[in-house]
């Protein structure tokens, strides 16, 4: 917000590449996990943008000269690697508007925040995408809308909860975020089933239990890969004619009525099914939810109700995705927890927003720019943002040395409500102006006065 | 806070045994950089702990059967990286509590937030540290209280001001930011200096400015190794044994008025000192800066004032530090851009507010727990803890099927104001049970009537 033209308009007019080369030379500041605050100031010149989109793709001619040791003056690569972004100014309130919501859903519903590090023994992961891996890296897919390599993602998990009431839980806190943002349910459902449902369809073909979460990871590929495709990776996991012939026709039911009459009413997982439903119910989202037996999720570990958030344009993939998880915390050698939880990307949503123009308005907003009228002045100016700043109030302190008409457009970019100007005559009497923005009405007024 | 042991409780009492690796094997649900809401219900028996404490060390006996393919029966090591850290439930409270100090204070002066992908190309770091990675890995350093190898950080910095009145701005932030937390001048000070000082020396004796961020990363170890050490680098670097002497006498220098006397009135140095200091007089910050020479910082990019912030009782390493660096742009090879700006990161203020017996109390809060007498209930449950959400109050919800004695031993855990009981007599007549937990004022009302 410290600018003539602030980062916004820099970014808006010459993304990606004056802005971008700038912020980029700033990530060499910084460690791995750091929020950045940032001013920038005019980049006067038509010349400056020029140099700056150099600084990007290497192409100038005319290097100054470096400060330092002379292997400073190598150019090197400034984008972010394929697949991540960085967040100017802009990108940045969206996120954390995004981010805020999350938490605030997460407090309502009385969950704690944790966290991790950046960094990890690779082994922690490899295990993770062992699938993957093994079988030619299935989720190491192009990026495609809404899907980065990196990306930010709100997670609520219940640990010790064995019940079906974490599931129904874990919905209701999603389905709360989605109308906190305006997103109803004619533009968002969920879909709901259950593992154990295939789970059984394996048991009544004798498929050794070592090939469920093969088979689980084959299916969840149904809309993405031809349906041969999907048969013959079913074969090959040794499932005979019969059984995937019966598993396909299960993963088309999309009612909890069909399922009871395809596997009858004693099985465990339509019992879970219908008491998420019924919950479902008190808690007011019936109509966010509906049964589709095809919904498995990727990842290997889930034993129990799954589910997945989707666009009902189904014009972007999966929202949000979650399910039980009762057996991880025995892989890693202990004795098992039940669990449940969700993960909920920061791409896809934006995208949905966007759509349905339900992107929030989020204007830089500060309620003071204070401007001296004389360099002589500058440390006046510092005392009265300082006086403002304890009484609580955001100040843009003007930095530069420029006239009253640069300090009036600067105050209209980020949204300021005052401009308090610090003049010698006005001083002398321990005064400075003060111009309200939205009126144009000025007056002077002592500075203890300043509120 | 969903627990008969809520998770401080696990993590006081455990860690970092049981709560630790319990929170290690959610980080294998989670992408690169993804807040994690969380509720633990108790791990009810020793014999729980003791599993969880095998899975960390690898030595359970028995393993339950993994639901899926072999390879997830393997054990793995699941304790953080060498250097790095979880953040359980309470830590992550402090580092909220924090962040959201430092964003309110980057608020105050009208900064805007911008981030970066945490995954780089490693170019861009190798030049960063050039320096160290020539030299035998100086700031690979042992890991030190508050100095860990993944930190978090704060930064502001500020683009295009070439003006000194930057980094007097950014300095006023820093000392709004302790005040703010209940940090005095008493207990923290700024030594503030400039590269431009040695600069000039090293140019007296016609040292080539080539070797000037060589000069400098030395003399950043002045405190930290032996000086005959310092000397032979020095001698090392090409500069005479007159320059060497001459250099460590001016960074010996405590004041501007001895800093005047030896090298004059005309440099440049003395200049933006002297308007550095008066600016902090106008800022009100004066007690909390002063001259000294031997500041350079370690990082090759300064080029002139410098500062860090130092606990006065000297136990601790640099709290934060920053400077002006107007040539870093240009070393992606673009044209100079002034710059300055600070890192700050949250281990060492951490430490420091230990000291002074400055730690918030940050218990976790709820407003409501709400509970029903009977399974049968947990619809109604559910529906009451949804309307009670919906204006806005707070809400744990216990998922269990557990007496009432439980829900008050919880409802005291998470320092819940009122616990919600519903009960099937009351439910009948569309009324719940409220129990205030500050009094003990116990009544029944309608679910419509509860605010």
């Amino acid at each position: 917000m410290r600018a003539v033209i602030h980062p916004s308009f820099l970014i808006h007019y010459h993304y990606p590449s004056a802005a971008s080369a700038l912020l980029r030379s700033l990530r060499y500041r910084l460690p791995l996990a750091a929020p950045l605050f940032l001013k920038v100031k005019a980049l006067s010149t038509s010349a400056s943008y020029a140099e700056l989109d150099n600084a990007r793709t290497g192409r100038s001619a005319s290097l100054a000269s470096p400060p330092a040791s002379s292997d400073f003056t190598q150019k090197i690569d400034v984008n972010p690697p394929k697949g991540t972004r960085d967040f100017p100014p802009e990108e940045m309130r969206l996120r954390s508007w995004l981010f805020q919501n999350f938490r605030e859903v997460s407090q309502l519903f009385g969950f704690e925040e944790v966290d991790f590090p950046v960094l990890e023994s690779e082994a922690l992961f490899v295990r993770k995408a062992g699938e993957e891996i093994k079988d030619q890296c299935w989720r190491y897919e192009r990026m495609t809308r809404g899907r980065r390599r990196e990306h930010y993602q709100w997670n609520m998990d219940i640990i010790g909860v064995p019940n079906v009431t974490a599931e129904a839980e874990l919905i209701s806190s999603i389905v709360t975020f989605f109308k906190r943002i305006g997103i109803t349910a004619s533009d968002v459902g969920f879909k709901v089933s259950s593992r154990k449902v295939l789970q059984e369809v394996l048991r009544r073909y004798t498929v050794p239990e070592s090939l469920f979460s093969r088979v689980c990871v084959t299916i969840d590929k149904l809309e993405k890969i031809p349906m041969d495709d999907i048969k013959n990776e079913l074969r090959a996991a040794e499932l005979s004619e019969q059984a995937v012939e019966e598993l396909l026709q299960i993963l088309a039911v999309k009612s909890l009525e069909e399922l009871e009459e395809k596997l009858g009413s004693s099985v465990e997982a339509l019992a879970e099914l219908k008491q998420l439903f019924s919950l479902a119910e008190k808690y007011g989202y019936s109509e966010w939810i509906q049964f589709d037996a095809s919904i498995v999720r990727g990842l290997a570990y889930y034993t129990g109700i799954v589910f997945e958030g989707f666009d009902r344009e189904g014009k972007l993939r999966a929202i949000c995705g979650g399910g039980r998880y009762d057996r991880l915390l025995s892989t890693f050698g202990g004795e098992d927890v039940p669990a449940c939880g969700f993960g909920f990307g920061d791409a896809v949503i934006i995208e949905l927003l966007k759509e349905r123009g339900l992107l929030p308005e989020l204007s830089p907003k500060v309620q003071n720019v204070v401007c001296s009228l004389g360099q002589d002045l500058q440390g006046a100016a510092s005392l009265v943002a300082a006086r403002l700043r304890e009484k609580g109030q955001t100040v843009d302190l003007v930095l530069e040395n420029k006239p009253l008409k640069w300090a009036f457009k600067r105050a209209a970019r980020v949204n300021a409500q005052r401009l308090i100007i610090v003049g010698s005559s006005e001083w002398e009497k321990g005064m400075v102006g003060v111009k309200i923005l939205s009126s144009g009405e000025q007056y002077e007024i002592k500075v203890d006065e300043l509120e």
